[in-house]
């Protein structure tokens, strides 16, 4: 069984594998990828997954066959175990629980060459709504206090399938960087009565240097303090507090996450990236100071040590800068489709 | 004139290096390595660095030529500058001012070819005497508020350059993460009125399964909660909150490294790693709460969005298991010293 430890300085949550206890020597083919190897997640494959938890189909297929459009699986190789209790414990001033939780995967589409910068925008938007239902689903376990979830795009952001997919994982405990964004946007509440990103929007949209698309729903700007080249917001213009609760907004959410990957792909030549859906926790009330949005984050310079270890980035593209080249690479995007896009259409 | 913006929601300060400006075609050649070419750290090449702040000579040598046991100068391409105000300001609900800081390099020794698990225990702990001395000088400019020290070691963990250096940077503001460990300590202390890292050491000393090595003044230990498999953390016995304080356990400090180095470099090849010293703010009286120590973190995995973005992280090797490793490693270095260690004697 996997643990979940807690630093006990900062209060941050890391899951040990023991269980795949590995030795020095095993570093050195980490990374090996098999190449050539059949996709697991491909249409007519899906005896090679686990079991799906839930699939959008056409009608009259049969669950685990072909004739899926969005589909989501448990992880073949999951960091957390669902059976058992959380079993919170001590070892002298140490805390500890047991690694309980989900970790599933959500297959974007039967396609294995398109990814969401060329998939319709209904495909988009039943992806979203399959997040949802998982969450939802998910919510109901009470021993989980927070979904995460995320997209891998390259093998440089960590994906270790090319076939495109996003992840999502249920957690019993709070991952650190929510924690800080929750207390950081209760203060800011505490102090201005006002909710910090409702704010941002306002600011961003008035100020424009940083936005890169927006519609009667969404913004997606390169945020004022960016910490990497390229860094995208997408925040929804209708304060709420979790995505799983925001259902109207998603045709708006689909046009600006396909806008902002569709900018980044055209400008930096199909980039590695990580999305991440920052949400407020699954128990908690709907509340006026946290306000649900989505990370974008380019994984163009190496993330290392000093990084990780101070907090403390340099960033060598201003956010002004990088919306500016994110909003040519946009225009020339709409009006000259890909040739993805043509193909598909 | 550089920037440095902080995030309105988190606090954290980025560095925003307006004058760079790259543009996204900048991204392709990023990490082209000159090979071959001559190096600057080298001795007789001291006319291609910006003139010595710092050196420990032998009797007789000028500045700026060979002679040089340790040398520190002004790095080429600062990510901060050194002349100006603050300049604190606001645009909006975002806060800024102008970069200003100092960032150095700390050449380890004039041998090209040895880094610090292969050097004598006198020239690491006049490494540590060579980065007290910076501190302190920089400490009497009250512009700045913490001086981080720090070393990439291999391209993995961003070393640019493979001449054995450190890296010095001087900053008017706190990096996140030593707010959040200034805050837990703090929180810790409030509750127990005891040190969280000498109850630590205390812990650790006794446990021994994560102790790699100790000695009278030092305990090198992989943490409880380690984030990257193969973490260390070296902390002194004696509880202090300043590393530019403790120069009485310099001596101690010097053999954790080294013998901490040597346990990586014979258990792993030579990996990439990073090392940091967490020390208390400049301007802030020496606490009973902080206690300074160094953080080593081997980059054998790739730290992709996801871990960025969250705060989260999966380790795959318990520190219990590392430490076992490394304890076996060490034990082999010392009893039959490396060759290039034989070289050197």
């Amino acid at each position: 069984m996997p643990e979940l430890r807690k630093d006990p300085v900062v209060g941050r949550w890391v899951i040990m594998a023991t269980e795949r206890g590995k030795r020095p020597s095993d570093f050195k083919s980490l990374r090996d990828q098999r190449k050539g190897a059949p996709c697991a997640f491909c249409a007519g494959m899906e005896q090679m997954t686990p079991p799906e938890v839930l699939a959008y189909r056409d009608n009259g297929s049969q669950p685990n066959t072909p004739g899926w459009r969005v589909r989501a699986v448990s992880n073949k190789f999951p960091a957390l175990r669902i059976e058992g209790g959380a079993g919170r414990r001590g070892d002298g001033l140490y805390d500890l629980m047991n690694g309980i939780g989900a970790h599933e995967v959500l297959i974007e589409s039967p396609d294995h060459d398109r990814g969401l910068a060329d998939l319709e925008l209904h495909q988009i938007e039943e992806l979203l709504w399959a997040y949802r239902e998982r969450v939802l689903d998910l919510a109901r376990d009470n021993r989980f206090r927070y979904v995460l979830i995320f997209k891998n795009h390259g093998a440089e952001a960590g994906a270790s399938l090319e076939h495109p997919h996003s992840q999502l994982i249920a957690l019993p405990i709070l991952p650190l960087n929510v924690q800080q964004e929750l207390r950081g946007a209760s203060d800011y509440y505490s102090l201005k009565e006002r909710c910090i990103f409702c704010d941002i929007v306002n600011q961003e949209s008035q100020d424009r240097r940083r936005v890169v698309f927006e519609n009667d729903d969404f913004i997606a700007a390169s945020p004022f303090a960016a910490r990497f080249p390229f860094e995208l917001w997408l925040i929804p213009k209708t304060h709420g507090s979790h995505f799983e609760h925001a259902a109207t907004s998603y045709p708006g959410f689909a046009s600006a996450i396909r806008a902002s990957l569709r900018a980044l792909k055209r400008s930096l030549d199909d980039p590695p990236f990580n999305y991440i859906i920052h949400s407020a926790p699954l128990l908690e009330a709907q509340s006026k100071h946290y306000h649900w949005h989505m990370e974008i984050t380019p994984a163009l310079t190496k993330v290392a040590g000093f990084e990780v270890g101070t907090g403390f980035y340099i960033n060598p593209v201003p956010p002004e800068n990088a919306a500016e080249a994110l909003r040519e690479a946009l225009a020339l995007s709409e009006s000259q489709p890909a040739p993805q896009v043509a193909r598909a259409s």
